[in-house]
């Protein structure tokens, strides 16, 4: 059963897709025909229902992939193989209150937004009116526009925006629990980050050119910020073909590298502690002695099982060695 | 503040982390000394704390990132680098019902349960004891463990597990928004798979070899599932030095093919429709006019903005060709 | 001075590229108006002429990557950056004899022309006549086709050429240093493989599929080959621009995998003996301690230079450990 | 039959290398026992000879890529994937004349050397003393120093070293058919690469970051060079498992960045035309429109072979277009 207002994604006899609001009081006139949307409510997710040429249209549940795609843009929007992994290290989840500047076309505003929750917020700053109008726009298409402060501000003015109401959640982003830029010159506008984020916050940075890369790291080297990290994200596909497997031809090259690091935290004894601006055992995570077997799928049976990884167990630690304090 | 029991991040000054439930009433002790936790209270997350011997230690609040490498394993895990772009793929977000095989170490479980918020639920199966008793320490030291039902049930009996209450949304998994697969021969359950999702819902799976991909898009060609997708992640890391900015020397070169699929939905007319099995244009996402530029970090100012991508559009289409019902 | 027969490359003013061999008693004519070839032999190599409209043309020596670019084709042809890979691990250069099929377009075989010189020599096999005429008009073109013996001749019957003159070094391709397959069965070839070159000797395929590859895998292992390698190479290219440099926004995402392998030479007391298939210590090359950095360009004045790397010294050996016989 | 001085590579029952001089009057000491070196002179390449204790040993010819990796290295050396592709770029074959600076540990100036035949020449500079020491001994090692010129020199004083004679084949690199340059500042000596090379000769350079590309492509945009090209390469190895078929675990992700470059070639009515600094349309050798399939190893048997690729005929044309000049 579908609800006036359910996100629901169309898909043609061809694959062609349509992101919609659902709501039964209307007509979706397709190339193949007419559909009469209120015979959507009855079949749901999952169902089918044909247009009025007899050409039968899927009704889906949109994936976050898919809402990021349906996001009409007059810019280069983020893709998901970046914004999923941006989710991770900034940790987006439900509850969360993250800044992010520019809106751009609202890509990435929209995965934010869908991952927050309705008890998260997402505070979205952009100085173009017409990027600001477009974000909105597709916020609202995706329905998710409840959770989304936009602000059409300079962050170069700081992340105050006017009408700003302190402790306000809706218009006051301080103390954001993580903060994403995506501007031309992010090392102009670091220590508005600093200020904007709490203690201790992640930061991310989306990033074009390798040029840009070296003015952030000198940035980020004379600002409260550490554990700074920069990567970039390749996808390669292959063509879904059992029996003659084989990459896609071609691929994107390049969207952009990726950048985070870590607000520095509050001071100790008056001042804060140097911590290594960037940590040589940052990666371990990705270089460990056990790698590309998953061994769920890759062992054989009766073949034995790795025996517990000690590396790691020492690198992110357990709870042993911890001991109660004496209550004496 | 920190509240008993929240996660917290320890970070000594050579960048060490500890990651820990926080409990006042213990100690901890580190290589640089004793740290009393209860003074970790009142400085909360990104404040400082020191060692008896007076080295300071940041606390922090983990990333989902920081929760999946916390992960205790006796397996590979998931890397971030899947997990985040399988978490857009298969739309995990606040609410939504997801189940999962097998368990491993429960990194991809960690992952999930963080994302489904307190309104969704992981359904995850493992048939192997080590492993089930495992995933559940790392749900439990990670503060999810009230998001996941865990079943040590062996999948090839199907999705149904021992005890299970009909309707029960702690102990059936029927009708979920989506399924995630990491097992050996995933093409064994793929019936099993279609049976326990929702019409419509989006799969996964991890595999390391060629061949068995070659296996599972045999099965997969017979099975009830369309829109095939095949692909690898790979992240490339930079040293982060302004002034020799370049690439690590080394990289992770292989942790596993993702394969995603579309459950094909209900029948219409008694035949389910026979869509796609994979769509041609499935990555135009990837492959817009448009690329590697993002305006608003790439445009140097004056120069003008790339006009509406008008073929974007049309792909995930807006709402302006629909028309009222008349209501006549 | 250009000599005739000379092969010259004609570069336009926008940068249009024409190969010819060098006739003084023609004109060429271009969309930038008539050249007059004979003005070429005078101003030679990397000196200019102009057409009769006034355009300047560039005349340059061609490099082998041109003459391969060159290459007329009704294929795909190889790449340089896989020939350029097998040129070295096949041991190609002046004085080789090698073997080859199929010849496709010819551009493999341009790129072995070029490096055997006029004392080595190709022996190139095609069973279909419209590539056989095809790679012989490419080789022609590129002034190699007198260091080529080619043959119409299906390789299923052996590299027994039909009219071969045993011992005649035109048409008996026995003893060949080194052999390169680009067939779509290879695996059926290989006794033919292992009886036409020398023992000892290196051979190599090209596959686009992985279950090629697990295929010819599965026949060298019962073949008298081995140290097999598989392995794909991949260009990434860079926008020239200094002060926004990035890559390129695609990139060719696969042309072909490569397979190496040694023939497992001559029996010792009635038996080849079994050396290892793979080496598992094979890739240590590119596997050292001391990485990326190029000591020459790499280390600012002043620093030290990394010490001897003993660990490669040991791998392929010096002569020291060799003492001179005892004459007595 | 081995001739005294041939290269010989043994090879242990366990796969371990040793790269010699085949010396008849010698013994060589292995881990395995002593090997008579004068049992080899009969076995021959491809070979097997046994040692005191009985250990068979493997006697082959060396390939160049097993000749660099020969070499003994105190620095970096370059690795076959990135020498493969410039000897291709720069033209590198039987008869050319090539500069190279710095030498290093003489890795390039081998790979040079072993292509050039002993019709061409290789001149190398390094300043240096032990490293012009180390290629020394590696090139002898090699059996190819007869076909270097080797000088003790900073190539800021120019390529013209002390004792040079004019015009002399063995110590003039005076109109050098390519260079290549692997030091850390190549930007101040364009001058002097203009210099040395012939008209219109191409250029290479390596270099680890990215800074120094961007440093190096504003020297090129005012010196006279053109068509500038920067890439890298990377090389992906599999594990030879034809039923568990897998990318390796781990890559080498950086070894350093490659730049060509044309010298612009001589003046023409007193200036050098202005040739595009890049070409746009440079890289459709590797962006055509029928990819990765080879025809001869992908095409099944009964299905059509994709016609004539017209486009890449026209970009370096055919000599349809030129006619005959009217001898009246």
């Amino acid at each position: 059963m579908l609800t006036p207002g359910d996100l629901i994604l169309l898909v043609s006899p061809k694959g062609k897709q349509y992101l919609r609001k659902f709501d039964p009081t209307t007509n979706l006139h397709t190339q193949d025909g007419v559909l009469v949307m209120q015979q959507a409510q009855a079949v749901g997710y999952g169902g089918v229902i044909a247009t009025h040429m007899g050409h039968p249209y899927r009704i889906l549940r949109p994936s976050t992939y898919e809402l990021i795609k349906g996001v009409k843009r007059s810019t280069q929007i983020m893709y998901p193989k970046e914004i999923g992994y941006a989710i991770l290290k900034l940790g987006i989840g439900p509850g969360t209150r993250v800044v992010e500047a520019g809106s751009g076309s609202g890509g990435m505003t929209t995965a934010l937004a869908y991952h927050v929750g309705d008890t998260g917020r997402v505070y979205t700053f952009e100085r173009r009116p017409e990027f600001y109008d477009l974000a909105g726009k597709n916020l609202e298409a995706a329905g998710l526009s409840h959770r989304v402060s936009r602000f059409n501000h300079d962050i170069s003015q700081g992340f105050a925006p006017e009408g700003m109401i302190p402790g306000d959640p809706a218009t006051d982003p301080s103390g954001a629990d993580a903060l994403f830029l995506d501007v031309r010159t992010p090392w102009d506008h670091l220590e508005q980050v600093a200020a904007v984020v709490c203690p201790g916050a992640p930061v991310g940075f989306l990033l074009p050119t390798t040029n840009q890369i070296s003015d952030l790291l000198r940035g980020l080297e004379t600002s409260p910020f550490e554990d700074v990290e920069v990567l970039e994200i390749l996808i390669r596909r292959y063509k879904p073909v059992a029996d003659r497997l084989r990459p896609e031809d071609r691929m994107v090259a390049h969207t952009g590298f990726l950048i985070f690091a870590r607000h520095a935290g509050t001071p100790f004894n008056g001042v804060v502690p140097v911590l290594p601006k960037t940590h040589p055992d940052r990666e371990p995570f990705e270089d460990e002695a056990m790698p590309a077997a998953h061994a769920a799928s890759d062992v054989p049976p009766g073949e034995t099982v790795p025996t517990r990884d000690a590396s790691l167990e020492t690198e992110i630690s357990s709870t042993d060695e911890t001991t109660p304090v004496d209550p004496s």
